[in-house]
């Protein structure tokens, strides 16, 4: 396949190092700023620097940039995709992008299916990128009015480059599920290490402050437009956590050991359902 | 020396192992239950296993115990220690287990010295614990009234088994930290997995959903003991971790992204600037 990538981050990144690293097919790559353009020819990451001419003979268009920025890559070069290609994006919050996109794919006859590669990590740009990001990670795909056929070919893609597990769902499911796994810890490690104490830590903490703080390193910029995209699953899964945070604190104010004990015996639980 | 652990589960028995491990000292073991001493013997975590009459000509003696169940045994044990004797315990919360502690070194005449080793695992019992699971730990030193030689000891000999930092710090101190470092990550993770969604986040999850979860597979007694005896520090805690949700909760609500993008950004700033 001839694959074209815009945006090499640290995901459109990996995509074009995994590509080269376990497939034969050619990557063209595009980029606003050069140096990662550079980067990537240094590394062989891509074959070469593309445009949007390049979009005529494409089989597929990864789009590794923010939600945003896709839609606008769309807006403004549709015209130049052929109407074999597939067009996949790779963000993290679904409803949105996918009724822009499948308005694209009607207006300028391209297949339209969406992937969320569950994979990252606290650290972004082409120089973070990794050819083994995804291995043994899971891609989410969003078919919206794909056909069959095309699906099968994204989910085809994806597993050659390392994913193992390959999801498929609507974009409601989707934002819902992303809302508590991925959102609600980044909401929460930001409210968390916002606490006075954190800053003298050191000496007083190990993998509990480590684990939970971890993901505080956020791309503010990315994740603020992902947060405001997926406002009521979000706001759902916020309200569910503070409500069980008051609970627990209730029963810690009130000295009720036995309401507490049960709180945390369920949380246990779950987990040990879950074989986890 | 001649130690006596009293409690091996995992922090007691991966006491017992780095001692055996790693120094020359003479190890005796004391368990309510018997399959724990029948393990450690097996292993060769402990030399023989003890009773109180063992305590006439200890150096030292490590509760390896829940908190109240540290104090009843020195409560019922005490008389045998003799005064050259350090006793130190190894409990999650100071403030209450070292007022009780220095009440019972008065009456007995050893000295204490209160330790929290930082490690442990989501999982319990002599079987979980490792003769490594201090290497490069912090051990929080709480001296109350001992004296500085057996400050050093007690600093020196947890150096020995593994510990790399000893920061020395009043209950006070020790108890506010840990209510942020420790016991909050706790009660996050338990309210975390209560969401409806957890049920179903296998194939939609990665690192973050992992990382905040793993240590919700608590001590459901252990913990309930913990976060009472600390109600203070704690409840101040969930009370600003709670406010901070809430503001990032209200910023989405209101769709106002700067203010959302303000909150993220200091997030991530605090962890910029403590270097993780």
């Amino acid at each position: 396949m001839k694959i074209v990538i815009s945006g090499l981050g640290i995901i459109g990144g990996s995509y074009a190092k995994a590509i080269k690293k376990y497939t034969e097919h050619t990557v063209i790559g595009i980029n606003r700023s050069k140096e990662p353009i550079e980067l990537a020819l240094e590394c062989g990451a891509i074959d070469r620097e593309g445009t949007a001419e390049d979009l005529r003979d494409a089989d597929m268009l990864i789009l590794g940039t923010y939600p945003k920025a896709a839609v606008e890559f769309i807006e403004k070069n549709g015209e130049y995709i052929n109407k074999d290609c597939i067009v996949t994006d790779t963000c993290g919050i679904k409803s949105e992008i996918c009724g822009n996109m499948v308005n694209l794919s009607d207006k300028f006859g391209f297949t339209f299916v969406g992937t969320h590669p569950m994979a990252g990590k606290e650290v972004n740009g082409f120089s973070a990128s990794d050819a083994d990001l995804f291995q043994g990670a899971s891609c989410i795909i969003v078919p919206c009015k794909a056909k069959r056929k095309s699906v099968e070919a994204v989910t085809n893609f994806v597993t050659s480059i390392g994913f193992t597990q390959t999801p498929v769902v609507t974009p409601k499911v989707h934002d819902r599920m992303i809302a508590f796994t991925s959102q609600l810890p980044h909401a929460l490690a930001c409210a968390y290490v916002l606490s006075p104490v954190c800053r003298n830590h050191k000496g007083f903490s190990a993998g509990s402050y480590r684990d939970v703080s971890r993901v505080a390193k956020i791309n503010a910029e990315l994740w603020t437009e992902l947060f405001l995209e997926n406002k009521a699953p979000l706001l759902s899964e916020l309200d569910t956590l503070i409500d069980n945070l008051s609970r627990i604190r209730n029963s810690i104010a009130n000295e009720d050991g036995q309401s507490l004990y049960r709180q945390l015996k369920a949380g246990r639980t779950v987990k040990e359902e879950l074989n986890e």
